[in-house]
Protein backbone atom coordinates (compact mmCIF):
# COMPACT_ATOMS: atom_id res chain seq x y z
CA UNK A 1 0.00 0.00 0.00
CA UNK A 2 1.65 3.09 -1.18
CA UNK A 3 0.23 6.45 -1.38
CA UNK A 4 1.50 9.79 -2.44
CA UNK A 5 1.09 12.90 -0.12
CA UNK A 6 2.40 16.26 0.36
CA UNK A 7 4.69 16.89 3.41
CA UNK A 8 4.12 20.58 4.48
CA UNK A 9 7.33 21.78 6.48
CA UNK A 10 6.50 24.93 9.62
CA UNK A 11 9.49 26.66 10.88
CA UNK A 12 8.47 29.57 14.10
CA UNK A 13 8.70 30.19 17.37
CA UNK A 14 7.73 27.48 20.16
CA UNK A 15 4.93 29.32 21.66
CA UNK A 16 2.56 28.50 18.89
CA UNK A 17 3.01 24.97 19.55
CA UNK A 18 -0.58 24.35 20.71
CA UNK A 19 -2.36 26.64 18.41
CA UNK A 20 -0.46 25.18 15.67
CA UNK A 21 -1.76 21.87 16.32
CA UNK A 22 -4.84 22.65 17.00
CA UNK A 23 -5.01 23.58 13.31
CA UNK A 24 -3.81 20.73 12.18
CA UNK A 25 -6.31 18.83 13.83
CA UNK A 26 -9.07 20.83 12.58
CA UNK A 27 -7.86 20.16 9.18
CA UNK A 28 -7.85 16.55 9.71
CA UNK A 29 -4.22 15.61 9.62
CA UNK A 30 -3.87 12.55 11.42
CA UNK A 31 -0.74 13.56 12.80
CA UNK A 32 2.30 15.85 12.86
CA UNK A 33 6.01 15.56 14.33
CA UNK A 34 7.74 17.74 16.33
CA UNK A 35 11.43 18.96 16.39
CA UNK A 36 13.54 21.39 18.19
CA UNK A 37 15.16 23.99 15.74
CA UNK A 38 17.12 26.96 15.81
CA UNK A 39 18.65 29.22 13.18
CA UNK A 40 18.75 32.80 11.52
CA UNK A 41 15.95 34.24 9.98
CA UNK A 42 14.23 34.15 13.41
CA UNK A 43 13.98 36.54 16.45
CA UNK A 44 16.96 34.71 18.44
CA UNK A 45 19.43 35.87 16.11
CA UNK A 46 18.01 39.36 15.37
CA UNK A 47 20.21 41.83 17.17
CA UNK A 48 23.45 39.95 16.81
CA UNK A 49 23.25 38.49 13.51
CA UNK A 50 24.43 35.21 15.50
CA UNK A 51 22.20 32.80 17.15
CA UNK A 52 22.37 33.54 20.93
CA UNK A 53 23.78 30.75 23.28
CA UNK A 54 21.26 30.40 25.99
CA UNK A 55 18.14 28.98 24.29
CA UNK A 56 19.66 28.35 21.13
CA UNK A 57 16.31 25.88 20.07
CA UNK A 58 13.78 28.74 20.66
CA UNK A 59 11.68 27.77 17.45
CA UNK A 60 10.13 24.40 16.69
CA UNK A 61 10.48 22.35 12.85
CA UNK A 62 6.71 20.42 12.68
CA UNK A 63 6.27 18.34 9.87
CA UNK A 64 2.72 16.96 8.83
CA UNK A 65 1.92 14.10 6.12
CA UNK A 66 -1.11 15.39 4.19
CA UNK A 67 -2.84 13.15 2.10
CA UNK A 68 -3.49 15.99 -0.61
CA UNK A 69 -2.07 19.36 -1.64
CA UNK A 70 -5.15 20.99 -0.39
CA UNK A 71 -4.99 20.54 2.91
CA UNK A 72 -1.64 21.02 3.36
CA UNK A 73 -2.27 24.61 1.61
CA UNK A 74 -5.17 25.42 3.89
CA UNK A 75 -2.83 24.58 7.09
CA UNK A 76 -0.49 26.77 6.09
CA UNK A 77 -2.61 29.64 4.79
CA UNK A 78 -4.08 29.84 8.34
CA UNK A 79 -1.20 29.45 10.21
CA UNK A 80 0.37 32.59 8.00
CA UNK A 81 -2.80 34.77 8.27
CA UNK A 82 -2.92 33.94 12.20
CA UNK A 83 0.61 34.08 13.58
CA UNK A 84 3.19 35.40 10.84
CA UNK A 85 1.91 39.20 11.31
CA UNK A 86 3.45 39.31 14.61
CA UNK A 87 6.07 35.98 14.36
CA UNK A 88 8.04 34.75 12.37
CA UNK A 89 7.82 31.90 10.58
CA UNK A 90 7.80 30.04 7.11
CA UNK A 91 5.81 27.58 5.32
CA UNK A 92 7.00 24.77 2.72
CA UNK A 93 5.78 21.77 0.82
CA UNK A 94 7.65 18.81 -0.48
CA UNK A 95 6.85 15.47 -2.08
CA UNK A 96 6.74 12.62 0.01
CA UNK A 97 5.32 9.12 -0.39
CA UNK A 98 4.13 7.21 2.54
CA UNK A 99 4.99 3.85 3.09
CA UNK A 100 4.12 2.18 6.01
CA UNK A 101 2.20 3.73 8.55
CA UNK A 102 0.85 2.69 12.46
CA UNK A 103 0.07 4.76 15.15
CA UNK A 104 -2.29 3.99 18.23
CA UNK B 1 30.20 14.11 -8.90
CA UNK B 2 26.01 14.30 -8.69
CA UNK B 3 24.00 11.34 -7.71
CA UNK B 4 20.14 10.85 -7.29
CA UNK B 5 19.16 9.32 -3.99
CA UNK B 6 16.22 8.28 -2.24
CA UNK B 7 15.63 9.52 1.23
CA UNK B 8 14.21 6.80 3.64
CA UNK B 9 12.77 8.78 6.94
CA UNK B 10 11.36 7.00 9.84
CA UNK B 11 9.76 8.38 12.37
CA UNK B 12 9.27 6.11 15.71
CA UNK B 13 9.76 5.38 18.66
CA UNK B 14 13.12 6.31 20.52
CA UNK B 15 13.44 2.44 22.33
CA UNK B 16 13.88 1.25 18.56
CA UNK B 17 16.83 2.82 17.70
CA UNK B 18 19.52 0.26 18.32
CA UNK B 19 17.25 -2.33 16.18
CA UNK B 20 16.85 -0.48 13.34
CA UNK B 21 20.23 0.96 13.08
CA UNK B 22 21.01 -3.29 12.89
CA UNK B 23 18.76 -3.28 9.94
CA UNK B 24 19.82 -0.23 8.13
CA UNK B 25 23.41 -1.70 8.83
CA UNK B 26 22.68 -4.95 7.34
CA UNK B 27 20.69 -3.19 4.27
CA UNK B 28 24.13 -1.96 3.15
CA UNK B 29 23.27 1.86 3.93
CA UNK B 30 26.23 4.02 4.70
CA UNK B 31 24.89 6.37 7.34
CA UNK B 32 22.01 8.01 8.83
CA UNK B 33 20.99 10.57 11.00
CA UNK B 34 19.02 10.62 14.31
CA UNK B 35 17.15 13.68 15.66
CA UNK B 36 14.95 13.57 18.48
CA UNK B 37 11.49 14.11 17.77
CA UNK B 38 7.93 14.72 19.49
CA UNK B 39 4.41 15.02 18.04
CA UNK B 40 0.77 13.38 17.49
CA UNK B 41 0.56 10.05 16.33
CA UNK B 42 2.40 8.81 18.73
CA UNK B 43 2.09 7.27 22.23
CA UNK B 44 2.89 10.40 24.12
CA UNK B 45 -0.26 12.09 23.18
CA UNK B 46 -2.36 9.25 22.86
CA UNK B 47 -4.58 9.77 26.07
CA UNK B 48 -4.93 13.37 26.35
CA UNK B 49 -4.55 14.54 22.99
CA UNK B 50 -1.69 17.12 23.94
CA UNK B 51 1.71 16.01 24.06
CA UNK B 52 2.93 15.24 27.44
CA UNK B 53 5.53 17.81 29.01
CA UNK B 54 8.00 15.09 30.57
CA UNK B 55 9.17 13.44 28.21
CA UNK B 56 8.09 15.26 24.62
CA UNK B 57 10.59 14.48 22.75
CA UNK B 58 10.24 10.55 23.20
CA UNK B 59 10.03 9.72 19.40
CA UNK B 60 13.07 10.12 17.14
CA UNK B 61 13.22 10.71 13.52
CA UNK B 62 15.83 8.83 11.29
CA UNK B 63 16.70 9.83 7.85
CA UNK B 64 18.71 7.09 5.44
CA UNK B 65 20.06 8.02 2.31
CA UNK B 66 20.12 5.50 0.16
CA UNK B 67 21.63 4.68 -3.46
CA UNK B 68 18.69 3.92 -5.08
CA UNK B 69 14.44 3.30 -4.57
CA UNK B 70 15.19 -0.45 -3.68
CA UNK B 71 16.97 -0.08 -0.64
CA UNK B 72 14.97 2.37 0.95
CA UNK B 73 12.21 -0.26 0.42
CA UNK B 74 13.95 -3.14 2.14
CA UNK B 75 14.64 -1.15 5.06
CA UNK B 76 10.81 0.31 5.31
CA UNK B 77 9.54 -3.00 4.73
CA UNK B 78 12.14 -4.75 7.37
CA UNK B 79 11.25 -1.85 10.23
CA UNK B 80 7.44 -2.31 9.65
CA UNK B 81 7.19 -6.03 9.45
CA UNK B 82 8.91 -6.07 12.83
CA UNK B 83 8.01 -3.08 15.12
CA UNK B 84 4.57 -1.58 13.41
CA UNK B 85 2.55 -3.80 14.78
CA UNK B 86 3.34 -3.08 18.39
CA UNK B 87 4.96 0.40 18.40
CA UNK B 88 3.69 3.43 16.29
CA UNK B 89 6.10 4.97 13.44
CA UNK B 90 5.76 5.84 9.88
CA UNK B 91 7.91 5.61 7.20
CA UNK B 92 8.30 7.78 3.94
CA UNK B 93 10.57 8.20 1.17
CA UNK B 94 11.43 11.60 -0.58
CA UNK B 95 13.88 12.27 -3.82
CA UNK B 96 16.83 13.90 -2.56
CA UNK B 97 20.25 14.75 -4.88
CA UNK B 98 23.47 14.07 -2.69
CA UNK B 99 26.27 16.70 -3.87
CA UNK B 100 28.86 15.84 -1.26
CA UNK B 101 29.64 13.57 1.07
CA UNK B 102 32.86 12.64 3.49
CA UNK B 103 32.46 10.43 6.29
CA UNK B 104 35.35 8.83 8.42
CA UNK C 1 2.84 34.17 -4.05
CA UNK C 2 4.31 30.24 -4.58
CA UNK C 3 7.92 29.95 -5.70
CA UNK C 4 10.02 27.15 -6.52
CA UNK C 5 12.65 26.44 -4.49
CA UNK C 6 15.96 24.37 -3.67
CA UNK C 7 16.68 23.40 0.11
CA UNK C 8 19.92 22.12 0.86
CA UNK C 9 20.35 20.16 3.71
CA UNK C 10 23.92 19.87 5.15
CA UNK C 11 24.72 17.59 8.30
CA UNK C 12 28.14 17.97 9.79
CA UNK C 13 29.69 17.94 13.17
CA UNK C 14 28.72 20.90 15.31
CA UNK C 15 31.32 22.72 16.09
CA UNK C 16 31.46 23.89 12.82
CA UNK C 17 28.28 26.05 12.21
CA UNK C 18 29.60 29.23 12.80
CA UNK C 19 31.82 28.96 9.71
CA UNK C 20 29.09 27.50 7.95
CA UNK C 21 26.27 30.30 8.82
CA UNK C 22 29.09 32.96 7.59
CA UNK C 23 29.25 31.10 3.77
CA UNK C 24 25.08 31.17 4.04
CA UNK C 25 25.25 34.34 4.88
CA UNK C 26 27.73 35.49 2.19
CA UNK C 27 25.99 33.31 -0.68
CA UNK C 28 23.12 35.45 -0.10
CA UNK C 29 20.45 33.14 1.57
CA UNK C 30 17.67 34.31 4.59
CA UNK C 31 18.23 32.22 6.40
CA UNK C 32 18.31 28.30 7.33
CA UNK C 33 17.33 25.95 9.95
CA UNK C 34 19.89 24.40 12.64
CA UNK C 35 18.40 20.86 14.43
CA UNK C 36 20.85 18.58 16.41
CA UNK C 37 21.61 15.52 15.11
CA UNK C 38 23.36 12.42 15.74
CA UNK C 39 23.76 9.15 13.75
CA UNK C 40 26.46 7.12 11.59
CA UNK C 41 28.75 8.15 9.27
CA UNK C 42 29.92 10.31 11.92
CA UNK C 43 33.05 10.84 13.57
CA UNK C 44 30.98 9.20 17.11
CA UNK C 45 30.06 6.11 16.30
CA UNK C 46 33.56 5.06 14.08
CA UNK C 47 35.04 3.51 16.77
CA UNK C 48 32.35 1.16 18.21
CA UNK C 49 29.78 1.10 15.04
CA UNK C 50 27.25 2.41 18.22
CA UNK C 51 26.74 5.71 18.68
CA UNK C 52 28.38 7.03 21.94
CA UNK C 53 26.09 7.86 24.96
CA UNK C 54 27.67 10.95 26.23
CA UNK C 55 26.88 13.03 23.24
CA UNK C 56 25.20 11.33 21.27
CA UNK C 57 23.67 14.52 19.53
CA UNK C 58 27.05 15.64 18.37
CA UNK C 59 26.52 16.56 14.52
CA UNK C 60 24.17 19.56 13.23
CA UNK C 61 21.51 19.14 10.37
CA UNK C 62 21.13 22.80 8.52
CA UNK C 63 18.34 23.19 6.23
CA UNK C 64 18.75 26.36 3.54
CA UNK C 65 15.82 27.47 1.66
CA UNK C 66 17.54 29.25 -1.46
CA UNK C 67 15.46 30.84 -4.61
CA UNK C 68 17.17 28.62 -6.76
CA UNK C 69 19.77 25.44 -7.47
CA UNK C 70 23.04 27.64 -8.34
CA UNK C 71 22.69 29.46 -4.90
CA UNK C 72 22.40 26.04 -2.87
CA UNK C 73 25.22 24.35 -5.16
CA UNK C 74 27.39 27.53 -4.51
CA UNK C 75 27.26 27.09 -1.07
CA UNK C 76 27.19 23.15 -0.39
CA UNK C 77 30.61 23.40 -3.20
CA UNK C 78 32.54 26.39 -0.47
CA UNK C 79 31.63 23.79 2.64
CA UNK C 80 32.73 20.86 1.39
CA UNK C 81 35.69 22.15 -0.51
CA UNK C 82 37.12 24.17 3.69
CA UNK C 83 35.84 21.44 5.87
CA UNK C 84 35.10 17.50 4.46
CA UNK C 85 38.39 17.10 3.98
CA UNK C 86 38.83 17.48 7.82
CA UNK C 87 35.11 16.54 9.12
CA UNK C 88 32.32 14.22 8.19
CA UNK C 89 30.01 15.70 6.80
CA UNK C 90 26.84 15.56 3.58
CA UNK C 91 25.14 17.71 2.10
CA UNK C 92 22.16 17.26 -0.86
CA UNK C 93 19.13 19.40 -2.60
CA UNK C 94 15.63 18.51 -2.32
CA UNK C 95 12.70 20.30 -3.77
CA UNK C 96 10.61 22.15 -1.47
CA UNK C 97 8.03 25.16 -2.59
CA UNK C 98 7.79 28.09 -0.53
CA UNK C 99 4.49 28.66 0.74
CA UNK C 100 4.06 31.64 3.20
CA UNK C 101 7.46 32.86 5.01
CA UNK C 102 7.75 36.19 7.10
CA UNK C 103 11.17 36.47 9.25
CA UNK C 104 12.14 39.91 11.43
Amino acid sequence: MTQQTSKLVIVTEKLLLKKIAKIIDEAGATGYTVVAAGGKGSRNVRSSGQPTVGDFYSNIKIEILTANREIALRISDEVAARFFDDYSGITYICDAEVLHAHTF
